[in-house]
């Protein structure tokens, strides 16, 4: 099937700018010293493709996603790096075989995964951004309790969210240095063979952790998009151009913000290289020409600004090999 | 089971509130003088509270919401008040037994209708909302077009979406009232009963439409809440705290921008009433609070800042009446 035969709006992914990035971030970050974050593009489908590439480790940030990576049969090392309060589902995953670690940062949630039925942690450490992660200092005391409750440690984690965006290069390298040493000084009081961390912002940049937590520079986004990356954009959203004004010089189409994450403002169009976005609604989007006005029945193509909230919305990803429809793949990790 | 008891983040109707919503719009609107729109819902659950309310005609903003209504055996009259290219798939839900009605704005859009097997059109008129909509003076050459491509005509619609959000509300009348008086002109061109726009900001506004498209005034969301409508907030997401810091003040749940529409900005935390939002990532929220910090467990109550795609992003509501879960409603229009 030709891609403009696709019903609109439609979240579609060009298959070779997916295998280009997955060969550039794995020259880097080869095997498991890459652990792809799964909340970037919620999909096993694409998960198989990057254990196919020699990724078979995963992260994950929600316990439908470890539930779904574990039933699709990726369940070699399964990270939730993310704190929970119920771990009983997780360990209804570790009974059916698979390895699942979760983050720790309190006495609570460590509590929550030995209760639960979760052999294995990782201190999650705040480095800076300020969300979860223990203090550093704290990290050698929470580690101790959780070997004392049966746990097995397997290090640190400790994501430099509040750099990963910063489009001064500059400015990033030297936070990640800061951020990292905050990490490895708790490492050095938790022991352990892990210490994971990073994001598609800092891949270059972090030299401290031992496996990467990368997820955005698969599909990429125009946030990240204006940090200069050698990632591509591989995520865009077709519509279809369904009413149009020439006398006020704007044309509509199907494409939404119910079909787009909004949180890092509107998306781009991409497609005509002229038009020049008003707005979104719910259902469409308006915009402008400096060229000619558009027919009703034309393909807009847009990427939006944030790529994990954008393909949360969506049911399933269209791939495509140039103009020709080549898989559909279910976006079935979504919700929680 | 208890409210606290739910699994987080959690979607959550308040049905006394929802219900006294219902009845407040049914005294101004009743029966079929009101088209609730599903749009802002997605739910057949909830539609079938307005249909035992007296409200059996519902408008859709997607061809999902029409076929779902549709099998859910909610399709005395339907319509799609939204441009479509392929009408296919609305046809066999007519060939179904289902009386639906699509907006046409265009010779193309007609040709649509006709071809895809729609048997009655509604002209959509712009009234000055940079969107959807013919020209005023176009609306009766298109009824004419219409008609002859064997259409039934049952009217205009035209949506002053430029104006419900206005906060002034002498604006927001003085708007109306133009707005309508070019609806009332396409409409004289075009014939039919059917006069249908407003929405819940212009619900006590609008005298000029014989039947209003209201939908957010069920649930609201914080953006209409500023405009002082006799509707209460019924829809609250709850989260867990799974994090705390205590020296830097803050604390972290579990309700992140992948579950709330942000095109509206960020929610409003209700509960704690202390808490001031720092900041919402995909899977978290980040907060401080003037009184006590928060303890790891605890529950926050949200009110998003935009309904519509605040629920397209879950898979359930869950509804309370005080403290009390008493049901669940699938959002089972998500989607196109």
């Amino acid at each position: 099937m030709h891609v403009d035969e696709l019903a609109t709006p439609a979240l579609i992914v060009d298959l070779d700018r997916l295998d280009a990035n997955i060969a550039t971030m794995a020259q880097r970050w080869p095997g498991t010293t890459l652990r792809p974050h799964v909340k970037a593009f919620k999909s096993t489908a694409l998960a198989r493709r990057l254990a196919a590439a020699g990724h078979p480790a995963f992260c994950c940030a929600t316990v439908r996603e470890v539930e779904g990576m574990a039933a699709a049969g990726l369940d070699a090392d399964l990270l939730l790096a993310n704190e929970v309060l119920d771990a009983r589902r997780l360990g209804a995953v570790v009974d059916r075989g698979a390895r699942v670690t979760v983050a720790v940062d309190s006495p609570e949630t460590i509590a929550a995964a030995a209760a639960g039925g979760v052999a294995e942690v990782l201190i999650d450490v705040n480095v800076g951004l300020p969300r979860c992660g223990c203090p550093p200092d704290q990290a050698g005391r929470l580690a101790e309790l959780a070997s004392a409750q049966g746990l097995r440690v397997r290090g640190v984690m400790g994501y430099e969210g509040h750099l990963v965006g910063l489009e001064d290069r500059a400015a990033r390298q030297s936070g990640v240095a800061e951020s990292m040493a905050l990490l490895v000084e708790a490492h050095a009081a938790v022991g352990g063979d892990v210490v994971s961390g990073g994001g598609t912002g800092t891949w270059d940049l972090n030299t401290w952790v031992t496996e990467l937590q990368a997820g955005s520079y698969l599909l990429m986004d125009t946030a990240y998009g204006a940090l200069g990356l050698p990632f591509q954009p591989a995520l865009s959203l077709a519509g279809t151009v369904i009413s149009v004004n020439p006398a006020a010089g704007y044309a509509v189409a199907d494409v939404g913000l119910k079909a787009l994450g909004m949180d890092h403002g509107n998306p781009t169009v991409v497609d005509p290289a002229d038009a020049k976005l008003w707005f979104c609604s719910d259902e469409h989007l308006t915009f402008g020409r400096r060229g000619a006005t558009s027919t009703v029945g034309d393909r807009i193509w847009v990427h939006p600004g944030h790529v994990d909230p954008t393909v949360a919305y969506h049911e399933r990803m269209m791939v495509v090999q140039g103009d020709e429809v080549v898989d559909s793949w279910p976006v079935d990790l979504r919700n929680w």
